[in-house]
């Protein structure tokens, strides 16, 4: 089942570089695993902004919010959900 | 060049039935042929509303702007343009 | 699986009365199918306005789509959707 | 009498975890004991957010005001609140 | 109970001088008989706008949306409803 | 002359407890003062919030920002301010 | 006393050219004589649209309301207004 | 050539006493200057609010740029700003 | 002087081809023109919508008011203005 | 490819003024490099505003994404990018 998510980071002005880099870090890893699971199946950059658009495949409303709310960056990220379903104009078998 | 675009359809609630159903019917030949000639990438209904997010790709601005504005649905759809780019924590090869 | 939604109605002032009148019996008898069939879980009045406040059980967001847009009401309707989990602290098992 | 109540939790960046993880013990405690009490009749997560929708159900806008002011988390959530009535569409003997 | 609502009339362009005062007139009987009855307790004009607000002391939520959605303006205004209680600095009688 | 004027209150998370109490009772006198000289006409809470909705009677413009302004919370809540005049469809003396 | 009122003008598109020429020659008399009375004390058009801002220095609410509800052109504007006073640091005469 | 200029003021909640004090006393020596020498036609304070609705008569653009961002109050103010010409229907000199 | 205008047109959905062609034709002389004669700066399009960007350079606030206003399009565009001066970052003359 | 770039710059109010002053000065070199090489075409400061209009001419979203987050107020920068391209009406070379 999919859902359009996406995220702005806002971290604090004052937070230190290597908390940040390491919140990053951590971000990326876990977001390769599940991009690589096909959980999150699309991620791009918005551009000009420090945030991105994304598709998420799950199981169902549950498993969203615990990926979501599982991500470092939960804390500093104001997030919009929007469910998603097949179009009836689609003609790509991936969107399903 | 990846851009998202979400499309909000708001057809005149006096719109006779055939003139509505005309302009479905064109804009899904429409939508059809772009998703094939792989110009329109992604296409999802939002849940609950006449509505779609979608993904074109496209040689450039202009491109994007002849597409939308030859839809049927043009002048009665309210649309958001967000250009992307690539995540640098993105590891699928389709979403470059 | 369920989801929040709230339905603002806006009929057009020179809707006639009886054309009105059938669009809300209509609707009031799917309402009462849905509910029974326990696909519509909840169903609230917003006091002072033309509205409700809705929990819908589901099996996806395709099933949500597919109730919200054969509402009779449906083109007369502003719409919002919100996803739903439940609640660690919830001790409910309704709320599941 | 009913009233749909959304919160949104914030809590400030540099809270000590041991006083969040405290004030949300506390909070989850109370609202265990108005759940079972009955006057916290439903409780759901908003998927993707720290958020929850909830319905109360109490004698007036007093009580209401009272237990919503005297959760622990009251300080640091954004909470809208709107009287609910029974819908004339309603079919269950539970949402009156 | 106490509630606050703000009423804002928006008549249509094109409707006969006539039925709007016919509206009118019937609006005025109905919210004179409902002050005298003490269920409308306070009525006052916002300066420069077709807008009131108002206090309404009713038994419940579905008082007030009766009254409400009974008022013969009723499918013209936007209406803001808030629910009110004793404040705990009032020194004033009248306003529980 | 009447005003409608809405304060929602914004304290500091950091605020002592104890300036915060103090702030606090040195309002609530001001607003007894007010109300007993018939300057604070009504004073109500906004159910759910830390705001209340207030009608002032005063004899113009500067005698209102001069009461508002001289608020101890003043300082830390957000005001908003209509001008008031008597309703023709009021029949309650106590309105003008 | 003093209001800073807003003005923006939205004549249907619809309206007989004759009609509108009609409605905005009463209008300009009205402000003309307003303006001589020195009840309409600063007048102006705000560039790019059909809208203006304007001060007004009036007995009490009472007379701003019959003034702005007495226009030709009220049914077709938006109206915004705020109640003003003199400024501390003002030095002109002309602005109390 | 005239500008409508709106202000608001928000002083950080824990700016030293003596230090706003400082940069009212400068902000206020330099607004008399500025409405001496005709630049800062008119002032007033919004009723209620920390704020001000100014119209200024510059030169151009540059010139109304260096007077707003050289007010000593300038980092911690809202400023709204809207270019004015003369209303067709005003038939006083000093509007112009 | 220059000015930041956006223009949003919104033709009526029942106006008739010719009407709107012509409409558009006498706009793109007048746009030509007006370019041509160095007061239309620059002029771009929006991509995905029936809205352009542009520069205008005039003699003050009043000669931009009579161009906007003097559009054929005029009454059917949402439009903003912002005032535009020289940045202190800027290396090229023809910003000024 | 040009972008419409509008950015608002908000420091924090505690910023030492040398780490505001060297950040403001790399800013204004890496813009001066920029324009010179044609990738910032255009850049006007907001009259009354810490803020700038520009327009980019870039190869690709990813560039323009890479020019604005690699700037040195990024971080305290509010950016709403547009993409734009050459509108039928346009007379100037320049523009496209």
């Amino acid at each position: 089942m999919l859902f359009h998510v996406t995220m702005t980071v806002r971290l604090p002005a004052d937070m230190p570089a290597d908390a940040a880099a390491d919140l990053k870090a951590r971000e990326k890893a876990i977001a390769a695993d599940l991009q690589r699971g096909g959980k999150w199946r699309h991620l791009w950059r918005v551009a000009g902004a420090y945030a991105n658009v994304s598709i998420f495949d799950v199981a169902d409303n549950a498993e969203l919010h615990d990926i979501l709310t599982g991500l470092p960056l939960f804390p500093y990220m104001d997030i919009a959900v929007s469910p998603l379903c097949r179009h009836p104009s689609s003609v790509r078998d991936g969107d399903a």
